[in-house]
């Protein structure tokens, strides 16, 4: 067949990549340290050890360009990989644009999105470990999810902190992760210090998901039993999620094209990275690829943030990490794409960003639901709130392409489904959803608390 | 890679059938005609043709093998098609049993369900003959989701009544259908002389598919530019359904494997039809596999009803069909599995059930949650609650063959996912699912009101 007469494109089993693309590797600019926060000394293994697992801190500061993908972890991610990339023969033609559009749809995982990619891993090197007991923090929900259920598969005990807006927007979520027998809470909780300090300055507070990272690095510091596990924004993480852009670049190879620009969400930075870092290599090598991060408004941590060294999270549990940040104390609005409300970037992402390397964009909230819904009535899949960033954007592009008459091939990252957002769509259809001024002056103030380094 | 080594068992695009199966070729007893329900003689093409279009009315009632699907269907079901045939390892390991359990997921459909491999045919079948409008019924919703998406992608607006039961239990599927421009309301409803009756009798009552049934063929009947669709029980939707069975047959080569018994739910049977009827063939050259459809013991029309002429619907708009049957005046019960509510079964199913060639079993509500559980738990996905029935019924098939020592292969049918069942799952993990009796009574009752033929 005709690289146009594809709807979807099905890279076989056997060539799932054995390999997580680790781009450490190849950064112009090496990563700054992370600081200890009390010292602001560089860390040391020794930092980490009480948090996370060995192996993934291994992995954090490792240089290689590709790192093993255990067997055990490759058998499980057989499971749904290598995700489909399909087509969006609808949309094109919804939008009568000349570009092609792609997109990678990492909703097939049987949590529906991208997240399962590092919850496997992260479990894994934690059984190997020996520990017993994980503790997380989930902003949409999507992470929680994956993380119950790698936690299920291995046998170990999930405790997630749930941002409490979307604890109470998304009720689905917590069942989800109940279904895999884990426990589910809202953040802030009276369980930690952390969390009834938090109540106790603002019971109304909706959370952040800064503030769920130190009751879930506070859970795990307090116990032998337990580790901690981030979704996203650390190095790890991102290298796991290396996979999709690497069955991108392949699943592209067979219909013969190359993107002009590749698209992800941002939030704190895996999804993004996970399908545009395995292109950087050949951006070095001068081909012409745009990698593009799309942020909402309303927490826009690399179009507004400032490039320093920060905490990721409010007690102050966490490193410091030099990165875009709004400043750990930002309380971004309570937009629909929870996923998304975290203060700052990946260190990863923000080097690359300052680099210039990559382009980022930031998005009104109603711009990204009216592109969910054309996309859901010409490709069929109802998108996850934080993926419809990355839609508007595909859109945009789609729409400029034809404007200057030419025909891009447009990739962007698919990475959920919202089956479970869509009493945040009820908002929307029935006009609902407000486009949420940006607190200039919450910033300011944020700003200020920037820990001097 | 050997047998057992797979995970999930990939058809080429290019292997997708192009002809959908029709099995009755291959009835040993021909089926009894349909009937006009007032002059009680056999139908001709005029009683269906204000209700349907003309094509599905030739499909309904051709004995031809194999119908070619169109070129424009086929290329809507690549956007999902085939889909995947996975091995259960995990299951299998957490049952510790000798046998080989797999499952086809019809949950990558982008409405969730196999319900889109009908709404596609049918609504471009309306489309080619100048229709504007859809009216239709759904039970728990999947139906109403996919020729909503089917509606939209040919822009015909579609009507959609659901079940009033199930519109409450599950608000998400609203949303689902408002995503794609539909117009979904409670059944019964205001709107038709039908619901006016049932509210006016029992304004508290749950509804049943039945009822939805009779005010959306009133809807179609009064109106010019409307014709009705059915998401099961008639022969033409069992058709459609046989690309899952015939995928299936093919995937189950790729690995030598064939299954001993095949299973599938039954709600109107179209489910089931789908995965078993491409093995009746083989079965009448005396191939040993047993089909076995799994209905609700809340809704046994299979194991506890009569076979006899009745009416599909309430009001008595729809032909009289021979069926196994409850009686169309029965209400059953408010279980989860909504799409399992529905008094009849197919003519299709219930002359094959008749004539020994399928068999049939009812199961309890709650032994169905805790499969679904052990299912998640062990394969990741959540399924829907009407799958679970057949999920149930391969784990009991699987753990009677271990304790026979008999390795058998298990197939069945994982028709949709259950992300929006969630709430019904909560109601489970707390205690709260009961195991309603079957009211014998209503039954008796309804079984007196069987028209006369």
């Amino acid at each position: 067949m005709s690289r146009d007469e594809l709807t979807k494109i099905i890279l076989p089993e056997d060539k799932l990549p054995k390999f997580w693309y680790n781009v450490q590797a190849d950064m112009p600019t090496p990563l700054a340290p992370g600081l200890n926060p009390v010292t602001k000394q560089p860390l040391g293994p020794a930092d980490l050890a009480p948090i996370f697992a060995n192996e993934l801190i291994a992995q954090e500061v490792s240089t290689e360009r590709y790192i093993e993908i255990p067997k055990e972890v490759h058998e499980e991610y057989k499971k749904w990989r290598p995700s489909p990339l399909f087509r969006a023969h609808g949309l094109e033609k919804a939008l009568d644009t000349p570009c092609r559009i792609y997109y990678k749809y990492e909703g097939v995982s049987p949590v529906g999105s991208h997240k399962l990619n590092s919850a496997i891993p992260q479990v894994f090197f934690n059984k190997i470990q020996g520990i017993k007991r994980i503790s997380t923090e989930t902003g949409a929900g999507q992470w929680g999810t994956a993380l119950s259920l790698a936690c299920k598969m291995y046998d170990i005990e999930a405790m997630v902190y749930m941002v409490r807006v979307s604890y109470n927007q998304k009720p689905y979520r917590r069942i989800f992760m109940e279904m895999y027998g884990a426990t589910c809470v809202p953040s802030p909780s009276p369980l930690t210090e952390s969390g009834r300090k938090a109540l106790a300055e603002n019971p109304d507070t909706p959370g952040t998901l800064g503030l769920a990272i130190s009751e879930a690095v506070e859970d795990a510091i307090g116990r032998e039993d337990t580790k901690y596990s981030l979704g996203s924004v650390l190095n790890h993480v991102c290298m796991h999620q290396s996979i999709i852009g690497q069955e991108v670049k392949l699943q592209m190879e067979m219909v013969d094209d190359y993107p002009d620009v590749v698209i992800g969400c941002c939030g704190g930075g895996s999804n993004f990275a996970g399908i545009a870092f395995p292109f950087i290599p050949d951006k070095l090598k001068g081909k012409k690829v745009r990698l593009l991060g799309v942020e909402p408004a309303a927490c826009p941590s690399l179009t507004r943030g400032v490039f320093a060294y920060d905490l990721g999270d409010v007690a102050g549990f966490t490193p410091l990490l030099k990165m875009y940040t709004l400043g750990h104390n930002f309380v971004p609005p309570g937009i629909h794409a929870g996923g998304l409300r975290y203060h700052g970037e990946s260190p990863l992402v923000s080097q690359l960003y300052h680099d210039g390397l990559i382009e980022a964009r930031a998005l009104m909230q109603n711009d990204c639901f009216s592109a969910a819904q054309l996309f859901a009535q010409t490709e069929g899949i109802i998108p996850a709130p934080e993926s419809s960033h990355a839609i508007r954007a595909a859109i945009d592009e789609a729409i400029q392409g034809k404007e200057e008459g030419v025909a891009r091939s447009i990739v962007f990252n698919l990475s959920g489904h919202g089956h479970l957002d869509l009493a945040a769509y009820d908002n929307y259809l029935s006009g609902k959803t407000e486009d949420i001024e940006f607190p200039e002056e919450a910033l300011k103030e944020s700003l200020k608390t920037l820990p001097q380094v």
